[in-house]
């Protein structure tokens, strides 16, 4: 006989529900303290997840894959084998990886693309990024976008294909036309490839 | 020890499988008479959402949402604090609306965006919507779309970022050039703002 | 007393969790030896599915669905009434399909757009395709696209809307300008509608 789950979930107190790594007796101890995987989830065992993390429901998240501390991942997202997200990440809901630049269905290639997100940076809700990029650290990516190229440092990129809109601080907010912060009080300097904070 | 379900569902009789607000005993009473919630959704608990809905399988639903009578909202899809849909909205697949114009990870802003999703509109399958907007009513977005601008009511808008398109009637129709519905036999006229039906 | 389902997957052994049609007894004999269907997807009884199948976490499958043998359906996409997939069909995450052009809650046509997916396509990640669409054999659809016209055989299309790109063999590489393909010393013959295979 077939086993019947009825699957939805009313959540009256939601912290109780949720995966709470420091609390859960996991053989492997890849999943970090502090870290919350919610409903509906699937995360194959060599997956290695850092501390503090949010992972929001329905999300999706193969083995070849490694996840920083305090990153967040919203719903419907999937993290495939190759893909890298660093320390305090955002990924948006129902944004979409790829490792696989030519699929065909039960071809795989020898190796599947290595995505790189570097830290604090964030990709806005539903858009696609291509499999072998870098995102360069605390850029955005404007929501909706198909990310086809690398993307420098503190830059807000977006559009399908996304281009370059402006230069970002770390906290997200546009430079002025000096790289300067207005909010955080902080100077930037345009290098040859990058944007880096002055010293 | 770590339970292990096995969560495919196969349904031989999905109408007594989903969730029927009718027949459910909820200590909370937001959720009204005659809604199904279909499997693997997570609806938070101040979430308040209307008679007669459809939420198909695998959606997400906040706290502070308001959701009208006879919605549909399709798979994939995530409704997020800040958000209202009025009566008669239709969401498609995968649809993503988000709350939060500059994301950093484990950064939140004072207030979440505001967005109204208002009477009788359809949002095409996996669009996106900025945060912060409002969709007028019986307007219809376009699959795919990018939905950066408010919407005037009655109107067509599609791509990536979404235009104008044309006038439509509230059947969805587009209307001819005298904002004639000729399969509703309705006239509309444009005033300044938006179009409105002839009384 | 409402059922609390803990439902995050931690999967040390994940090929003994998945659903394995060959080992599964049910009553209705629609899904095909050696398919696969990962956790927290929803499959409506009718659907018929081939065999050697891998229908990846968190999909739904409506009834009126024609799903070939050896095809590949990556995590969150939907496979509404009206739409076939033939063999060896690769659907990348969150690929989103409609069969509605101008969809209205509760209003329902009265019959659904027929869409077919042919023989050894792939789509890209995160596509949106339009309904009553064909899409020719061994054609590829790059990730994150709108596909709004039916696409004729062999050949590569991406954007929003999606365009013509290039004609591509059926293993995914592009074509010389002589419609050769160098990897699999193969040679096409462009006709009056569809790239052939010479014979």
């Amino acid at each position: 006989m077939m086993k019947m789950i009825i699957s939805v979930i009313i959540i009256h107190s939601y912290k109780k529900l949720i995966f709470d790594s420091s609390k859960f007796r996991c053989t492997n101890k890849k999943i970090g303290a502090g870290t919350n995987v919610w409903q509906f989830c699937v995360i194959l065992e060599n997956a290695i997840i850092g501390n503090n993390c949010n992972i929001n429901a329905q999300c999706f998240i193969e083995n070849d894959v490694i996840i920083g501390n305090n990153v967040t991942i919203k719903s419907g997202v999937q993290i495939w084998d190759g893909i890298t997200l660093r320390d305090n990440v955002f990924i948006g809901p129902n944004v979409t990886f790829t490792n696989d630049f030519q699929p065909r269905s039960k071809q795989y290639p020898e190796k599947f693309l290595t995505t790189i997100i570097e830290e604090n940076v964030s990709i806005g809700a539903n858009s696609t990024i291509l499999g072998g990029l870098c995102i360069g650290k605390s850029s955005m990516i404007g929501a909706g976008s198909l990310v086809s190229k690398n993307i420098p440092n503190n830059t807000l990129w977006y559009g399908n294909p996304a281009s370059f809109k402006a230069f970002i601080c770390d906290c997200g907010l546009k430079l002025d036309k000096n790289y300067f912060c207005l909010k955080c009080i902080k100077q930037f300097n345009l290098n040859t490839k990058n944007l880096l904070e002055s010293t």
